[in-house]
């Protein structure tokens, strides 16, 4: 029956045993495109980062202009580490959408309006280095489990509420990418047939549920029939322009709205989780993102404690919940990760 | 990046390229343990099913003694085979329940009243011979892969609503397993939070809502407010012990209160099937079981069309819904491939 069970082994080839740089040489550069801003640095042979570098990703979102930026913004890290752009030995960047790896393709990217547009090709014209691209959680996940919270684990789930709901899947080692790349898009399955409209055109999808938009949006509809939250306070009438930080403020002060919304969030994402243990009974579920970093510990143990409360206990009592390791890290190191492959390949 | 979609490659090994019984010689027996009867078969050395053999489960369910009449029927089959029960190479089982597969312990079968039942084991003692265990629908799962509908595909997902709703992950060619051997709960992902209670405690499991059990629960809680239907001619005053052939029947002549509500059940199913697809990006997905060998093409046809329409289109328009090549058949099949693996390992 061994055969059965090969997806248990760990096989590290490409995480480089834990390391972000260590094999190979030279420098690489990692990039975290966001619907708001572009974060870039540069790492050293030494695994180390050398030097950042930050642009706002701009009111245009045509993609040429945004792909200039992001090479603009890899130069300025390049410079203030001391290298050239034309010698680093490649590029990582994480999108924040649907990634047809092979292809180096950003399929679609609702935050950037972005559909089809061929941002490896693009970027590599412009920097004339080999660029690695893959989903912007994706990478993060690659990374929590190359160097972060999943060292050494076989089977992990990376769950990521931010502005929409991302994740990623590491089975038997690896990164699971699916038949065309597109695996783990955790934000697009449904716990609540009928439920709240996501911004994909689907109904009661996790991200609907349980990501910050999700929140703020159930927020918004509860001052609307009356309800009063310290969040006007902080976001201004409009409470779905509340930032995951804002939302962490008011329920440290106790805010019932709020404290409510978050609770039901919580449950949510406890259900979407124990589905995905007894889907596929992994070891580990690491959750980050921009809700988890701003909410932090008290609600990574809610969700937590609710998994295990939910049958069937053979799968959700044995999984293990915890926070990211690496925290707003993750991304740029995810990206350091994937370009270290590309530049050893190539 | 080539190293990140590893899980896309085919290997068959295992699966003795799409072949039952090609390597290794002698016979072996396969068992199809259910909750109302057991089938056994033995296979020669051609591959070719040399006899069967059928029991009913009976009324006491106390381990020992349906353990006893499983050595039974395997005794029985091989009679007819004319081989000696002690001259089979191995004996392959598929159970209905959770299975620890390396330890060949059943960890519940709630048809059968079992918990932690040592079923390898005792059925070894018994016959003398190797035993293989997995879960029922895992094994029929493995065969449509070996030799049914998904031959030669890398990513492939088995969706099977009987009595209960079962489920098998084949992902990079292989039957993926989970960490403690027991992924595929497809039954147990929550699809309606709240929604109706699930054998296993949960709610708006998709097995609550889209297997034989679910279905017949929901028409007779219509029947209870005074809807009419023809199953009550069939199944008598209390339709939930109605068959799926009985609800198949009801439904090919049209009767209002069943279409409704397998509408209903197909629209649950292919809600599963696309957060399914989101998440794990196949390239197929069989549907088998009880429920479908009842209700046949068009039913099948239906949840694939229902699937399409859902987002993500990237993964839910790509992904092919079809249905079960193998049949009754596919339990059987399986528990002779997952003999045939013991028996090339003894």
């Amino acid at each position: 029956m061994d055969s059965v069970r090969v997806t248990n082994s760990v096989d590290t080839v490409g995480t480089e045993n834990g390391q972000v740089g260590t094999i190979g040489d030279g420098y690489v550069a990692a990039v975290d495109l966001g619907g708001t801003k572009i974060l870039a640095a540069v790492f050293g042979p030494d695994g180390q980062i050398a030097a950042r570098a930050k642009k706002s990703t701009g009111k245009d979102h045509a993609p040429s202009t945004v792909i200039d930026r992001i090479a603009g913004c890899v130069r300025d890290a390049a410079a203030d580490a001391g290298v050239a752009a034309m010698e680093l030995r490649a590029v990582g960047l994480g999108a924040p959408g649907v990634c047809d790896v092979d292809a180096g393709v950003v399929k679609i990217a609702p935050n950037l309006d972005w559909i089809d547009v061929p941002l490896r090709a693009e970027l590599q014209d412009r920097l004339s280095v080999p660029v690695a691209l893959n989903n912007d959680v994706r990478v993060a996940v690659i990374a929590e489990h190359a160097v972060g919270a999943g060292r050494g684990v076989a089977n992990m789930i990376g769950v990521w509420p931010g502005t929409g709901l991302g994740g990623g899947l590491i089975l038997g080692g690896h990164l699971y990418t699916g038949t065309a790349g597109m695996a783990g898009e955790i934000g697009h399955t449904t716990v609540l047939v009928g439920g709240p409209k996501c911004g994909c055109g689907g109904r009661g999808h996790l991200e609907a549920l349980a990501s910050r938009t999700g929140i703020v949006r159930e927020i918004a509809r509860r001052v609307k029939k009356g309800d009063k939250t310290l969040l006007t306070r902080y976001a201004g009438k409009d409470v779905t322009s509340a930032t995951s930080g804002d939302l962490a403020k008011a329920w440290s002060k106790g805010d019932k709205l709020v404290t409510r919304v978050l609770d039901r969030a919580a449950e949510y994402l406890a259900t979407g989780i124990a589905s995905l243990a007894n889907l596929l009974n992994p070891d580990l579920v690491v959750l980050g993102g921009g809700v988890i970093e701003a909410l932090g510990d008290p609600y990574v143990e809610r969700v937590a404690s609710l998994v295990k409360e939910q049958p069937l206990a053979t799968s959700t009592g044995t999984v293990r919940v915890v926070r990211s390791a690496l925290g707003d890290d993750a991304g740029i190191t995810g990206a350091a990760i994937i370009a270290r492959r590309v530049a050893n390949v190539a």
